[in-house]
């Protein structure tokens, strides 16, 4: 079984992914979605109009026995509720892969979701997985082609995760840059913000070409100066 | 004065640009564009409703006196052309700073702008400088913020050619990466392809950045084989 903590656009997208192939349990703390997926089949908060794969359900809290009978942990709850997660099911770990597909850097201490991980689960956090890449929920919902990375400091563990996700049309690259990954999967969205505005103000394809080019650049640096791969930010990764 | 050859749509938008600080005279094989050019400040065949800055001249002809006059000499007619091209005007070179705003892969011969120019100006082809960079000609006519990269084997050249290029709303960036700069501006363009068809057969923006993102990595293994740095690949250029 696989445990899918949180139930928002991307964590339905991932579940409805995944339940291709596994049984799904979707892990929310709002009663009323857990009852709608488990009456209906349907999330009420995201794609309120899909009806979920019968290999979906919900629960609303954790146990012993739920965390027992997960083989995988899909961690999609915002990084800046990532500790206090991890805090609540830690006692429960045993030999889940743990899989971080949320993005984005700690406020309050300047780290990535590694870093947590590392802080809260010490060494078990070398076993850890971490997806990034370019894609919508909703094109996810509707099975459009689509690729990511994963990251690793285990190789077994991107290659187990590599297996989990891997689907004719959900396209997985492995990585063991683990920092550059998650630097260019949360910076990349400050950029995509950036972009918007230029547009909005009515700037036209080349400025926001310059913007998009130009960013990625301080990506990179960005990235380096934290012991990224370089590579990593030209869409290159190390395959194992 | 600066010569441009060629009176297509980016020769044309980069003869603006660089009216607004200097006498700029377009050479065209085409009478009724030089007519038309130095009649009405009008280029027929490259937006044709655009007047044209009043340093703007046309001529159809080289000659000595012509090529004498001008410091430096824009080429923005085709690569299949830079060949045959070059070899009408080689013997009448002498300081020019020759910048080749071209783009792509001579057929025959397999062979970038650079070694063209390689092949028919022997050493003076190490004073060359290249422009390449995300950009539409449409736009710069219009002034919109645009920025380009500049590589030439020369530090010189290129610090000239940025301060010709550089404006408030035209930005350089300098490189050292000639080879990178050049497989980046040609082979984008195969990708720019691929990712219309990629939209044009159905398929979304997941699908798109997959290919892009995919695409550079594959533009990036390209560059290294042909000994480009990989870096430029990443919007960054080494900086003199």
């Amino acid at each position: 079984m696989i445990l899918v903590l949180g139930s928002g656009n991307f964590a339905t997208s991932l579940a409805q992914h995944l339940a291709q192939k596994s049984k799904v349990v979707i892990y929310s703390r709002r009663q009323e979605v857990v009852h709608s997926i488990n009456t209906w089949n349907k999330n009420p908060t995201a794609f309120p109009d899909f009806v979920l794969h019968h290999n979906i359900s919900a629960i609303g809290q954790f146990s012993q026995q739920l965390l027992d009978s997960a083989a995988y942990i899909v961690y999609s709850i915002p990084t800046q509720a990532q500790r206090s997660v991890l805090l609540q099911i830690a006692p429960f770990l045993t030999t889940q892969l743990l899989i971080f597909v949320n993005k984005g850097i700690e406020i309050s201490t300047g780290k990535l979701p590694s870093e947590i991980c590392a802080d809260i689960l010490g060494p078990l956090a070398q076993t850890c997985a971490y997806l990034s890449g370019p894609s919508f929920a909703a094109e996810i919902m509707l099975g459009q082609p689509t690729a990511c990375s994963i990251s690793s400091p285990s190789p077994e563990s991107a290659r187990r995760c590599h297996a989990l996700f891997q689907s004719e049309n959900f396209l997985i690259y492995d990585s063991l840059d683990v920092i550059g990954v998650q630097i260019a999967g949360a910076l990349k969205n400050v950029i995509a913000l950036a972009s918007g505005a230029c547009m909005g103000v009515g700037f036209m394809q080349n400025s926001r070409a310059a913007l998009i080019t130009r960013g990625l650049a301080e990506i990179t640096r960005f990235g380096i100066a934290l012991g990224a791969d370089p590579i990593t930010f030209s869409g290159l990764v190390r395959i194992f």
